[in-house]
């Protein structure tokens, strides 16, 4: 199933997304509003909307989002360091958070804003210290992330929460897909239309098992939060006025625009 | 004022703490329970409960807390690094959130904890991209905070989520003092009463003021989020059974034991 966030007449509401579409357009799609939230129990409402009348939102409110650095070898080799022998993580701020169709704000303090096409994990319950059989039970589903980066900033300090933490840094959506084998899907990231980013999720260095167990041995992860799992090669620049998808097989496309901070 | 947030039968609510106390104990102390919250006008109710008789709570709820590395020389150097010319920030995540009285967790995943005493300033207002001039308007309040910090995993992994953003590593408390000059207060850090850290703030490389310029040129900044300041020389290991105790002048004392995670 495919679950959207979205606001309707100043409301917001969860949704199953029916119906198929062109690649990267959502013609055709429908909304079956849900009754209550995807973390417990729920029920289709069957009053359905067009998601051409709604506003998408980010498909989930995370608490945080945990980001884990150079999961892909060949990533790691174009940002001229070593590939980790461990996992290592990040965080990125719920107020980084936007969805699919807003704007990426260009930050005034960077000169090099880059886009980094990552699969992000959404946790569907509480959990702590969990054991890798288990991994599956606390995942609800699955989106597009894009883990925008100001790449002087991160170069230039030890610690990323400005250089990656910024408002409008990490677009999430359009929706989450429940039904999904993530261990070998195709990542895609277009700028204005031209390919950039290329990969596939089996080239993960650190399984999304591994990532989990590792960052919930340390700490709590709640209904809501986000794993972003590594970007592959071809990051690159982004400029006022470019269009940034990032498109996962089996999932859909995030789209979203860069525009000059107001 | 010194606003507390507790719990009593059950529910939770602010307080304006009253009456004086000997050092490092409540006894004497009352609070005056707040009709509404501190982060907009409010109230006191006349109703009175000693603070004894509640659960002391984080004095606030954080969505975020940003931490900023290095900020006093003398620990710079302890740590074998180089004083930073900018500064450079990490997110520590609400889940890592403790109160005064509540216990720190010892992780199982390091052998080396320790800890760092800090000022922890209180955001008052919602606030992105504020002039230096205006810094004092979005501030509520101070309070004292302790960075525990799983050092060996520090050194280990590139970023500091698991080292510094695991259950239990971010205690606040015992409240928040508003009215407080912060530019040079004795800053105290004991491990069962012995003396571990002792600095001055005034002894910052960095001041307040650059710190939220610096990262609200990043990132918006909720109410009840927090800046933690860096920490002075003196930094070292917790064991279990030990009990740290963070002394601000001006606002109090934040008291937490090490246990055996469960």
């Amino acid at each position: 199933m495919r679950i959207a966030r979205f606001s309707i007449d100043g409301n917001v509401a969860f949704g199953a997304v029916e119906g198929e579409s062109p690649p990267g357009s959502t013609d055709g799609l429908v909304l079956d509003i849900i009754k209550g939230i995807p973390f417990a129990d729920f029920e289709l409402s069957g009053t359905k909307v067009p998601l051409s009348k709604v506003r998408l939102l980010p498909p989930v409110l995370p608490n945080k989002v945990v980001a884990f650095g150079r999961n892909y070898a060949d990533h790691a080799k174009e940002m001229g360091g070593e590939v980790p022998d461990a996992p290592f993580a990040f965080f990125k701020p719920s107020t980084s958070v936007i969805g699919s169709g807003d704007d990426i704000a260009y930050p005034s303090f960077t000169e090099e804003l880059h886009h980094e096409a990552e699969l992000a994990v959404v946790i569907g319950r509480m959990c702590r210290e969990v054991p890798r059989e288990r991994v599956k039970d606390v995942i609800l589903g699955y989106t597009c992330a894009n883990d925008i980066t100001a790449r002087d900033i991160q170069r230039r300090e030890k610690q990323w929460a400005r250089a990656k933490g910024f408002d409008s840094s990490c677009p999430l959506g359009p929706w989450v897909e429940t039904d999904l084998d993530p261990s070998d899907l195709t990542i895609q990231c277009t700028v204005n239309g031209q390919q950039r980013q290329l990969g596939r999720t089996s080239e993960m260095i650190h399984s999304i098992e591994d990532l989990i167990v590792n960052i919930t041995e340390a700490m709590t992860l709640l209904p809501g939060d986000v794993i972003l799992t590594g970007t592959p090669a071809g990051v690159g620049p982004l400029g006022v006025g470019d269009e940034v998808a990032v498109t996962i097989e089996g999932i859909g496309t995030l789209t979203n625009k860069v525009v000059k901070r107001g």
